[in-house]
């Protein structure tokens, strides 16, 4: 089997929201679609260790933040590669509360739903979502997985169903020129600036991890 | 509640491919998401009225055919808006048998899975399948609805769950030129050719529907 015929599978970028308690939790996500039209239903799946994914289980809501191609990809870094748990996500990020799950302003729509039914696997739950609301935010286009991956050049963590360790963890496309690498969120940074001329202060604009945290790739 | 939102959730364009008994069937599916990474394993949505679905559900397999932004349109037209219950699919289809479930050789890759667990809502079976093999086929981009529906300019079948009425029945961008479109795919016609002098030859590009299957939209 070729696993990387995976990657051609497309997807789009979300940040799955909902509440833990009074405490807002949230996680990046991919795998999401809709199921049926009227009711219209979701099916979302979440890996059994997303803390995201307990809290789901528990209010039996949550809302999918659609991310569009000018939504600032340090949400994908802000929401993914830590854990709700030990992490208040949203210090930094502008949402509003809608039906008791927060929103997130920075994205081209967002869809509520709640859970109605779930289906088990071995590493991850799939949620079905009845949508009680959802509107657009903005007319950008949402991002998919292949222009995060191509364009904003990220990767998968280890526990998302699309994270493919052979690939992942190869270095880039070849380049005559120096690569570094975010240890953290795997993103590339090729700029033209020299990786080490970057001040102090610069930090991943993915997942705002410090420089100490790239390795060099090539 | 706004429905259009849905449209912003990302999905590609898949040939879903099985056998009925010794004949080889098949339908147009956007819905399919990886759940687990290892054991690989796939979620798939497919109308009940989907004669596939029945099939699927008997044989307990399908291969997913993952269509590139390079392959024929008319793939999509062949599978889908019509019954493979009373059409034969494949009569002009390139495919080659594997593990005993079809495989169209004009994708950019196919992955065959076994069914393990369904989920059943009030219009779809979501069939979790296992991964048994998988290829890639081409290195062109996976399409995806959106390119679909952007670009090649097509439209859903009113049973998939990603067809909206209102939008899909109302006409497209405002252009100063006349625009005809397919009464039977959606697809829109508005080529540099004004429709009128087409030959009468011409046919859907998409279905393959003659030109009398077209009406004015503009």
């Amino acid at each position: 089997m070729n696993k990387s015929v995976f990657r051609n599978l497309s997807y789009g970028v979300y940040i799955i929201t909902t509440m833990d308690g009074d405490r807002k939790v949230g996680c990046t996500a991919n795998s999401a679609m809709q199921i049926t039209s009227d009711p219209a239903t979701i099916a979302l799946s979440l890996n059994h260790e997303n803390y995201t994914n307990s809290c789901v289980a528990k209010t039996k809501k949550f809302a999918i933040n659609i991310l569009s191609e000018k939504s600032d990809p340090s949400l994908i870094g802000t929401f993914g590669f830590k854990s709700s748990k030990d992490n208040d996500k949203y210090t930094d990020v502008k949402y509003k509360m809608i039906e008791g799950v927060p929103v997130i302003e920075d994205s081209c729509g967002y869809i509520i739903c709640e859970v109605i039914d779930t289906m088990e696997t071995s590493t991850h739950t799939v949620f079905l979502g009845k949508v009680t609301t959802g509107d657009t935010l903005d007319k950008a286009p949402a991002m998919t997985y292949a222009y995060y991956h191509n364009v904003i050049r990220g990767t998968a963590p280890k526990n998302a169903p699309t994270y493919i360790p052979s690939e992942d963890d190869k270095k880039p496309e070849a380049s005559s020129k120096v690569q570094w690498k975010c240890g953290i969120c795997g993103y590339i940074y090729d700029g033209d600036v020299p990786f080490e001329e970057l001040p102090d202060t610069w930090v991943c604009p993915l997942c705002s991890a410090p420089k100490s945290a790239f390795e060099k790739v090539s």
